[in-house]
């Protein structure tokens, strides 16, 4: 059976990602690609990178040109999804990689992001340890599912092992990101200007203020079991750097070791919570990821330490941003919930060099 | 049918391309990879992108690790396939992607390269126009084919279509490449270090000297035919330029309008000689290709302008130099040579941004 | 003595450089930095590199608060300069970096940029090689200079000696530049943001319609002398290449070998025109210029080859076009307007790796 | 008074950075410059951006060709400075761009480095707040100085102002780098080349293992004070990731804040450490740091956050490896040695963009 499927927002980043994606995906039809202002455009002109797509053309985005499909992916500004996919049958599958509906405290969004509040869908990664079993099992039959954030998934894969485990403590994390700038979208800012990016490193939101932080403290409190030292929740000193290269996030997440915890024991924590997964991957002792190795491919590389001589576990975590941080998580779980083989349309190869 | 398959070469870039292509590819089963100083490893330290290839360890790089395979991919440095292959039976089909075997001319060979020439193949790109059709044709039932220069061939799919047609002339041909570093391999050189190339565009093998000359010409010789303005070898003035992205090529290619040649004739040459081709398009009027588009991909985009002014078409051709320059091009081959569909395992979409 | 100076177009890309290079200069003082919509700013919030102009803050650009300075140098978009520098007295020395004054004829104006002409100045290039002497003459007590386009100073300068000493043909020429995006100032545009040029060489302009194309041609016909081939004006195909530097112009310019010229010959018309240049150098044979060299430099190197088989004679040129390209052109002139020292708070070295 | 210079190690990135400097320093005159296998070489042809030092051939690295100078800067892999400037007169300055001399405690080198110790130097931070006072006093008249390491220096300069006042805790320190790979030399291995960069994140000795822990440590000794929360050494997690800049490091380092403090008193802890520095810039509240803003400058830009939530300060610390991380803190600590104003042939503007 091949499942029709609409991506709205298929003129900024993440949607030439899910629709490259979704282009070679065996069970779906790529019916309905939709924009704002590029509507009416060719899409292959505004995504030229899309030339198996030249056939499709950008229409507008509403709830219209959205229904009747069985499968939606809304790619849309966070604030924009809320409204929309409220108007779309209750038996569509609609996968939101946007922020709306992520975060289940209201509180959290208002604080983060502001605006109206249409509440939280099935988080979107599917290989999160939780006190119950796997992320994936709530997945599973899901007909709304936010897709994570690429950072917060990034940090919460690196880190929920060892919280769940009780290897490490959930307080006083400290996670450091590389991240390319796709991560900001087609945004037409100063500080997303190439000259700006070129040759140099440049930080942004320090000091507590990103959005992704309520999301990862809300994915590290579900990984919370009753062997974690602690049940309050997680406190996370987060700082993400802009470096030159377009997509990739390496992550430096870090944690306390819990005093008399043996490097076996630490290594043993990653190693079984993600055993059995395709798509994330504990690398052997000494081994380290770099971005290059997961670019275009829906993979978590892990990479772990001890440094007994500053008490931390130190994890090292590539990921594509677009991808495993976006369009690959969003059908990753969408293969999840329509009962299809989880890595239908995904690679675990990266492009590299 | 599954066909089984060897790489020769396997721990650099060509190689890990190759194997990144063949691990996604349906009817090919990858069961030995070869390598030098690397033997012995698992695949997957020495190419860590490779995820899907983990349970495969690098052997020695003999003839008798070679054999018993339907299908061998050599990426070895130029000097080092002619003997090696030479001990593989006439009905293994062997694709090699260095330089032993591209050129027809023994002094062409002993003038840019050296050492003992082992003959030529077929040549490996099949979008190629040729006085009798396509070089598809002659890859047919080929067991010996010749993957192209990376630099070459894409300057040949350039302009092949307007010499064939009589449009531009075949003398006084100039070509500037911006190139990524990737296509030097893992050599330790100096030029190669990070340190000197990021920030910088850096020009080797300027003057006339680069080994990919002849090769071009060669190409050029070939699409010749009787509308072409002379059957004297193309001259070609060709510079590369490397600059700091991993991978690409974009290559302008421009050439002498034939005096009373309009635009439309220009463009008809352009796109009649690749209007059925799944690999290679031609843009509408007023559009470019950029290496982002292509990459990942074994499409090569091209671009095209008249100026009439400078009395000069201008063509404009982005490819990724390891897919369509080189793994993709061997396995786009190796498809038509055994009878598969010939996109088989190949992706016409790039990954962008 | 001092000269009290001002700088318009303050917060951008070429009147950052301005300021950078007028901090370090022994004879100049910067007093007033104006800007449009950054005015009221601290100077070094909106250029944060700048930290010994941390006493300077923004002013409106008006003709007040241009006016009671020695010298003024502008960098403004393109048409912003003729009504503006109008109101200056006529013995204020000023160079304007854009591109209003830069054309003698109204009909390349009219065609390449249109609006308003405000009529064309000295043109800031010392070093080019003129049928009278060097340009550098015709700047000594200007008071009124047009700072040259990044992209055709360099073209002009790495073609004008062989036109002018005879030795290559001014028709056909044809030029490739790879170009850093601080080129196109900062633009909010698509093209212009770091995740469509990481990673990706773009082409932009093609087919003849970049506005540097008048300029150099206006900068060759003035280097035409009796040696020349021709009196008729140069034809060029002119190609820029936009690639993942931030700064940095690498142009190959090609010109047809005068048949029967030696590369002794070809040598020597280089060598000659530049032989006594601070800022202008002919690298020695086989030898060829990396944009990094000249980075913050007011250096232009070429380096120079003849292709005996293409029948072209090859240069290869970088500079840095914020420096020799515009703000330390415009900087040099001054020195040589004012009767400085030509060298005068400019580097020839650059900051490389 | 001109002092006579050599410099040893012209070769490298570091030699090219001092020689690049002293080029534009008005008391000091480079005389000889020394290399191993380049030896015989004009320095031109291998440091291409130093034309003005066109005129310098490089000589072998012997302590006869060093002797004779007023000040010799050494520029060398580690281990081989010690017993080539046993040689020198003590009366010599003598600068240590490696690390030979940086560590009092032979068990550090011994662990981190091994092979013969030759006793530590003064160590060449100026700004380093430290238990008597600011480093500088002790550089006033040394002959014998240890240029720090450019991790080390941004890190302890980052950390020691709130150690020092007692504002942070030293323990459980967590410091994450972006850093440029010209900091890894000309050194031809593998993860040095380009193609290995090129569009990637990748991190390098993780969980504590890189040499420049135990001179980080050090440092923040000296820094502790009866304010202090602590005599014991400071704890430090500390990973650097390379990222694809040819310069810079962008250090998030951060630590715990001590309870009670409020965020004024963090801020003029740092902002009275740095009040008077030419060099070092505390960024006003919200402002954060980019390298390009200190490219090419021997600038330190420090920006400043405490979390309340996560319960650490963070800071944000910009510099140009190889000026403030090496050759500018080299020159800046000669001139305080030779009685120079301290400021002299340095620059505090940056390159950018």
């Amino acid at each position: 059976m091949v499942f029709s499927v609409a991506v709205a927002g298929a003129s900024g980043y993440a949607g030439g990602e899910l629709l490259r994606l979704l282009s070679g995906h065996p069970e779906f039809e790529v019916r309905t690609v939709t924009a704002h202002s590029n509507a009416g455009q060719r899409l292959v002109d505004v995504q030229p990178q899309l030339r198996s797509l030249a056939h499709l053309t950008l229409v507008d985005t509403t709830p219209e040109n959205l229904s009747g499909h069985d499968a939606v992916f809304v790619a849309l500004p966070h604030g924009k999804s809320g409204e929309l996919t409220a108007h779309l049958p209750n038996d569509t599958l609609v996968v939101d990689c946007g922020a709306d509906h992520r975060l289940e405290n209201p509180d959290d969004w208002a604080a983060f992001y502001g605006g109206d509040y249409f509440g939280s869908w099935t988080y979107g990664v599917p290989e999160l340890v939780t006190a119950n079993g796997k992320q994936r099992d709530r997945i599973v039959a899901a007909r709304r599912i936010a897709a994570p954030g690429c950072n917060a998934s990034t940090v919460a894969l690196a880190l929920a092992p060892g919280i769940h485990a009780g290897v490490i403590e959930a307080q006083d994390l400290v996670a450091v990101l590389a991240v390319g700038p796709s991560g900001a979208g087609k945004s037409l800012k100063l500080p997303n200007l190439a000259a700006e990016i070129l040759g140099s490193a440049n930080p942004y939101a320090v000091g507590g203020t990103h959005r992704h932080i309520p999301e990862i403290v809300q994915a590290l409190r579900w990984a919370q079991s009753a062997a974690s030292t602690s049940a309050r929740d997680a406190t996370i000193s987060f700082t993400p750097v802009i470096v030159p290269m377009s997509r990739g996030i390496l992550a430096t997440a870090t944690a306390r070791l819990v005093p008399g915890t043996s490097a076996a024991a630490v290594r043993a924590a990653w190693e079984s919570a993600y055993a059995d997964e395709p798509f994330v991957h504990v690398l052997p002792e000494g081994h380290f990821p770099r971005t290059a190795d997961v670019l275009g491919a829906n993979t978590a590389l892990i990479g772990l330490a001890v440094d007994e001589a500053a008490g931390r576990v130190v994890t090292i975590t590539a990921i594509d941003n677009l991808v495993k941080g976006t369009a690959g998580a969003a059908i990753q779980s969408a293969n999840i919930a329509l009962g299809l083989t989880e890595t239908l349309g995904l690679t675990m190869n990266g492009v590299a060099p």
